[in-house]
């Protein structure tokens, strides 16, 4: 829990002088004030939370992390909780969606296992980009009773801030964060209505495509998790014991330990940005740290960022996971920087500046 | 006019059977059916378009246009008119707002002097990204009468199909087209509220940024031109010539011969929209081979682009035109063929299939 603390202490506001320098070389550069829009609020953000007036965006790297769910037992996925631990490989041989959108991004992905349900093979020259934190073989039924010990719970946010820290020490300019768990839509609805005070039905949605009758039976379980445990609306430790998942809670423990280090933290989907909540409610300021890539399709995404009060870059019916579209954010955070440090000034091109 | 008839002759409709094709591998791939939203539906509109399968983006070329406009001597912009001519300079030298964009998106800008109102010199080693296309010093006032005489505008157009067989000549996958004109979006604006019949004030915004004042006196300006001109709304080629750009009609051009050429063409803002405006209705067929990268925050362009029926991928409230918007929407294109050509199927990955 220390680590957890140290960590959400370090956390600070963003840096408003280099936003100002900012601001200033934005303005000047050869084009109307403004003309680039969210654009240059993005530049601007990214220069904040660096301290740096010409941030370089040069190592990206996004964390996917993989977990099962006890819940899935409840039948509410179209998928098999095997796929949990097979898309694990296929992250590791390079052909899922989010390996596709990361090497388009120009990013590295990193795979953790937090709490796949089977043992993870991996040959040694995968294992660079893999890291093994399993916490157990997948958490238990939260329809029954808590997902995870308490220390649990803390143990997966302290993972979190350590795969953070471990990818930090060689060289990480932006970070995306992503997921992979058979069942963990139906966790992040739990926390999202016990966190925002939302009714379950308008923060659950069909996760990997289930039909009517699978989604009325997800509410029915997903109320179900949270009148038998009980979490206590305050406590986001205690939250993501009972109703969270493995990969939830190292996902926040990476946002803090990211914006501890003055590194933007780039969300994808719902259950990422559920994650993002759990980081929010123990350090309100690591708000300033995060970029909403993206709003899902899945409804409890919009009353997330709401909650939180950041805006989604695109709106593009994205609902895969993984960290997909945080590789296409962290394109545009790319795009931005480029923008800020690339562009000519109307000095430097001699080009006449505004008349009224 | 025989190069135009020719080339919207030969605008044909997309290939069905690749788009079925295409459709079903999406649905074979590592992910939940759909769940890459707009990127599965742009790769299939690509696969259509291009009637390839496994379509390749390597060859990307964005044309940013520029030409001056006689009617920026009614004081409509926020730069003085020796803007269009500077700018197509740092376009030369790679210092735009499209420069660093499109170097982002791996594309290529090719410049093209449509009609800027003085001579651009430009030294040998600059000239294969420079095409000279100049039809006039810029048009004459439309506020006083037309803009231009109907051969230009059928030279203008004819000029843009010329522009992209050349460039067509040497590899091209997908292209961008934007464009450079002070005054530009006024004869935009009087295009789109001729051929939509929506009101000019509904269709008029702050262009490069002008107050309250100089944005009334701007409407004033554009309704004098169509009373005075009166345009009609039957014909495409009489109203460009009268209320339209040299830029405007080039990207006309450029847009039918690229879908006669089944080449995917990515918009970029309001003027570009414009333009597609015109080419939509010489052939309404080549609003199929249209990708709209973004909804400008100039107003017109939703109207337009609800007027063509194209749905916009980006909302990041971008006004410089020049084509950046459509580097981005390139990129997005880009990631989109990656998930068809790269990802893994579920059969290759060995992964469960779904099972509701």
């Amino acid at each position: 829990m220390d680590k957890i603390k140290r960590a959400a202490a370090l956390i600070t506001g963003l840096n408003n002088e280099i936003m100002g320098l900012t601001q200033n070389r934005l303005d000047n550069l050869t084009k109307p004030p403004g003309s680039l829009g969210r654009l240059e609020e993005l530049a601007k953000l990214i220069a904040g939370i660096t301290g740096k007036e010409y941030p370089v965006l040069k190592n990206k790297v996004i964390f996917t992390l993989a977990a099962d769910h006890g819940v899935s037992e409840e039948g509410l996925s179209a998928y098999p909780k095997e796929v949990t631990a097979q898309m694990v490989y296929n992250f590791l041989r390079g052909g899922a969606g989010i390996n596709v959108l990361a090497r388009h991004a120009g990013a590295r992905v990193v795979v953790v296992d937090m709490g796949v349900a089977e043992k993870i093979k991996i040959s040694k020259s995968k294992s660079k980009n893999f890291q093994d934190e399993k916490i157990g073989y997948g958490t238990k039924n939260m329809a029954k009773g808590p997902a995870m010990a308490k220390k649990d719970a803390i143990k997966a946010i302290e993972s979190g801030i350590d795969i953070f820290n471990l990818e930090k020490s060689k060289g990480i300019d932006i970070i995306g964060i992503g997921e992979m768990g058979i069942g963990n839509t139906a966790s992040s609805s739990a926390i999202t209505s016990v966190i925002t005070g939302a009714p379950v039905e308008g923060v659950t949605g069909r996760g990997t495509g289930i039909n009517d009758n699978s989604l009325v039976n997800k509410i029915l379980v997903i109320k179900r998790a949270i009148s038998v445990n009980k979490p206590e609306p305050d406590d986001a430790i205690d939250i993501l014991a009972k109703v969270g998942g493995f990969e939830i809670g190292g996902l926040a423990g990476i946002i803090l330990a990211a914006a501890a280090a003055k590194t933007p933290v780039v969300l994808d989907g719902f259950i990422s940005s559920a994650a993002a909540l759990i980081a929010f409610h123990i350090q309100p300021k690591a708000k300033e740290y995060m970029i909403a890539s993206h709003c899902s399709t899945e409804k409890g995404h919009k009353v997330i960022l709401e909650h939180i009060g950041i805006k989604p870059l695109l709106d593009l019916n994205l609902r895969l996971g993984e960290g997909t579209g945080a590789a296409l954010g962290i394109s545009l955070a790319d795009a931005a920087i480029k923008i800020l440090t690339e562009m000519a000034t109307f000095k430097s091109a001699g080009v006449s500046k505004n008349i009224k």
